[in-house]
């Protein structure tokens, strides 16, 4: 079952890395530029029953180790079956 | 409007990040994970008159910066509004 996390920092936190990448993309010339941050994806396939199961199972993993839940925030989506080919 | 880039390398490439995790997490005992890969998640909210415009304007700035095109794949996404408000 794939599923994928999505990892941010959380809103009061300083976003170094977002910060720098607009700095440049204004450079660029790109002025429509209103707010930019970045974050982390992590794409999992996982051996479960249900797609419950998988979810369960890949929450833990986030809290164990791929989001450090002081700074971050992170959710869980599905991979819909239209993604899976070309990733 | 608000627009999310996912950025991964692409298919053939060894995720070296991808391949350090997923050892680490088999360490803590996931045996139940197939396969793991680690990419980019980047949140920009642009100027823009329509949603098409937007996603072009997003487009530009990955080919020019955010992406490197000959390593990863990028897909871009709206943000529903749902998902506006915990960001």
């Amino acid at each position: 079952m794939k599923l994928r996390v999505l990892i941010r920092l959380k809103p009061g936190i300083l976003d170094v890395q977002g910060a720098a990448v607009q700095r440049a993309l204004a450079g660029l010339g790109f002025a429509d530029l209103r707010d930019l941050r970045v974050g982390k994806l992590i794409e999992i396939d996982v051996d479960a029953a249900t797609p419950g199961a998988a979810r369960q199972r890949v929450d833990e993993m986030c809290r164990k180790l791929l989001a450090n839940t002081i700074l971050e925030d992170y959710t869980i989506e599905a991979i819909e079956a239209e993604r899976l080919a070309p990733r």
